[in-house]
């Protein structure tokens, strides 16, 4: 059943309408210069999605336009991210309504979390969809806990989780959860690396696709590489990374000084749609900052000399 | 306006019924208890009302049950803690409809977040409703984010702030906070500590009032330790303070090799309230561990030793 | 035996000549001023001092100086700070020699560590002067080991430590320590605060002495407010505490773009006292940034309004 | 000069005698074991050689010994890694006197430091020996500081540093050096990781060698694997990395309940050179605690396994 979420499964960013709506034009162009592309699926309300800026409802209409625009081309999996239990059931409640095929959960966060608590968390999601594909999410910039290849590899032995998809920036850290589903034979476990700059390392390490944020402006970018690794033309796979790598001079542009990584690499990818046609706006939920004229133009010339579109 | 909100303003717990309700006859029974303890004002929907694993429904009827049993008695200030501004808005809009008085709100979470940032998020809680009193709510073993003096005098200058809750722990930094303030000239700023450890020591630093966990055990000991304070006897508040400090024994019975600090310490305060006939139920929020019937005897003794009830 | 390093016991400061060697005659002056203004003790080569920034050379003509110059008019304790158990213990043998009469040492640091090895360390360095007062010095700011109540009352007991410094900059954490040792009967365990902006609060938490670094620049003002403290004046010692915090403004000259807190901090100290005539230089030891003219002017202006001299 | 820096450069352990002075004979048969093994230059000094733990008397016995026994077949270079500056001039005159061909330091640890000090530190340590490569080492496990790419390539372009031992961890800062040297056009810059489970993967990001901690157990492997990847045979690497990376058995033997990572990890790299008959004793410098009987009998068990000898 898991087969099917392999390769490039970008994060869809969610553009915004001037209320704060989700923007469903925007986004349906989105999807299909996503699918176009030729990735392998799609990953919504995943950090980049600014999920942590969505209401339920927003959450709701993002997940349905990407479901309904996809259109079975490719399959969608869904975060249903919040901070515990209680509250992660009414998204996957949401997203299963919604037609998603699989689903996205951290650990708890905000609230301070045992081992043994999240062990739980990870089955009560699973027992409130037991035939949808659970994927376990390692992200902790955001959660400030670590899923470890043991714990991981007790859950999916237990059968609460299908796959991780890991964000923890450590290759050593993703390489041990490849070996260690292998020593386990738990060969469909999947292992999905966030990482956007090493996707090489991590498929030279075994996983089993990528989820790279930065895939929302070259998709197509990010489907080479892939093949590059899966065909074994390592070398060829790591130049092309550090080529795709310099694109991410569009989610530095914005001022340190001025806004934190997120407004600055979000609004850096959504600059970079508007540049290309795809997003009517970069506008970002609040509280986040704006990039200004100078930094949008910085953006725009890393987009045109990196060759997009 | 805000000055009412000085004193003992315990953080309300909240009980849950089987199906993970509130359990709103016991609620009544606690807010009661409070209030006949003597207590200055009520904080619903804090971090130890577990308000991480509220739904919005469960936040709703919690909220409105305390404002409903307080019965203008004592003020309500209300948690409307989320992820970024655009959920927070969503529990303004409810907490106002429930009736609470005040509002707290923390800086955004699972996204990094810069000093602009926050300072834009509390400005447009602000604008969602001006005449309510915000209070920030500072306590970054959650967050990961920490509101210090200069921040906080800065948004309070503004006017955006009326307070601040410290929880940070640290209380040279609360002292800061007053002084700041002072400095400032402004003296209606409200600094109101979360350590239920240091209340004396919050005090002779100049603190408005404390918010302590603890209390929902034992607020007629807080209410005698914020009057012994403010009579300036202060040898025989540390005595106090050490004394009630005993108390949280209740806290650490949980085993910490089988239980993160939520459940032992949320899981003790309930314990001891089930023990003391105010809670029908001690149970938690998943995916907290409960406590076993050692550990329940544990806090029944401490509860016994201290002389409650 | 131990019953004599109570009190006030400033962290004595290290000036250089231009060599960076040790300039003893100011240190010589440095000396008599805070023994003049009434000091119960001296702490050589501790943090304050560039302890981490002497070579073995210069340590042992510090302290050797600092208890000469004593000429046993207040007690002196010596720092035996390193990495880890084999290099303290040259540290302990030269301050011996040096005459010191207490000694201070950290948990290990660089290396990582288990709390089995810090109790074994601190066993090791008591062995090494079984008659002589050991201190532990909880400091993990800069050793990132906490030292907690528990770990030091289990030394305390076994006869390897005679009391902390706690620089640990949570009073709760120093009240915890107190209550701990008084609830184990070791009433004789020494209690020390490095803390200088909440010594009116850890006294009232029942600690024997203060630490503090700016004490070299005010040594009669903390010595003022721990009499305040002992008489049981505390509004008084909490004003006076106030005041003596806004000295701090000599340790927030150096600008935190261009220096570390280090720089700032030490440098700040050693020119107020080059402004006040008792250093002839205040060059820090590389890689300090060193504060340049417009810096140095705010130093001697908030030296000058706080009144001393 | 620099360029025969490369390749696979383990640090080289420290076996001891009972009184912990170093063991010359252990380690002449360790050094010869590693050069018969392939290896292209020796560390003497690093973390792993137990540095935090030798006296100056000790560092010098260590590196001479390694010199002495090298006898030019490899070049060696020497860490000389204290907390600041001065104290780090004493280890470079050591080291020289001994005959290392290159330095290896640190960023000032203990100590909080700002990046204007770090670059400070970094020149002050080259004016020492301009003439002799230097090494950064970015190991913000032990230092707590991260030496990022612009620092590193800012410190190469002003001449101060020659190239940077990488045990940061994390495989995409290890590429950012790289990319970054690349694109200031300092090929001579040369980075070497000191990840042993990520050999591969920084080969295939252009590193230009490897300083393995377990390369002390296997160098023969470690010469094997970065062979295969000097030659593009990036899977066969990868299948052998996990191979070897199996052997890290030996380091997670001793029981974290009762030790560090310290006492484990190089307590393990010892017990398996004692069963490989290599080292006399495998004695680690206090504080460090002890294997037990069970497990080096676990160790004995992975080296035999893995096949080493």
């Amino acid at each position: 059943m898991t087969a099917t979420f392999r390769g490039v499964i970008p994060p869809v960013l969610t553009p915004f309408n001037a209320d704060f709506s989700v923007d469903t034009e925007s986004l349906r162009r989105l999807v299909d210069r996503l699918i176009d592309g030729g990735v392998d699926g799609l990953f919504a309300l995943g950090s980049s999605a600014e999920m942590a800026f969505l209401t339920r409802e927003n959450r709701r209409v993002a997940v349905s336009t990407i479901v309904d625009q996809a259109a079975g081309r490719v399959p969608v999996i869904a975060g249903v991210i919040d901070m515990t239990t209680p509250r992660v059931a009414e998204h996957v409640a949401d997203a299963l309504a919604s037609g998603a095929q699989g689903l996205v959960a951290t650990a708890p966060f905000y609230v301070r979390t045992h081992r043994n608590e999240v062990i739980e968390h990870f089955r009560l999601i699973h027992e409130m969809a037991p035939d949808v594909p659970l994927f376990a999410y390692n992200i902790p910039i955001c959660v400030h806990y670590t899923l470890d290849a043991g714990l991981l590899i007790e859950m999916a032995a237990a059968g609460y989780i299908h796959g991780v998809k890991d964000s923890g920036g450590v290759d050593a850290a993703t390489r041990a959860m490849v070996d260690a589903k292998r020593a386990a034979g738990l060969d469909e476990f999947l292992v999905l690396t966030g990482s956007e700059t090493t996707v090489d390392l991590a498929y030279l390490c075994g996983v089993d696709g990528v989820v790279p944020g930065l895939g929302n402006v070259d998709p197509a970018g990010y489907v080479e590489l892939a093949r590059l690794c899966t065909e074994g033309r390592w070398e060829e796979a790591a130049a092309l990374q550090t080529k795709i790598t310099s694109l991410f001079g569009i989610a530095t542009a914005g001022d340190p000084a001025r806004m934190g990584g997120s407004s600055a690499g979000l609004g850096g990818f959504k600059a970079a749609l508007v540049h290309l046609g795809v997003f009517d706006s970069g506008r970002m939920a609040p509280p986040h900052q704006a990039l200004n004229d100078e930094e949008l133009a910085v953006i725009g010339r890393v987009v045109d000399e990196y060759g997009l579109k």
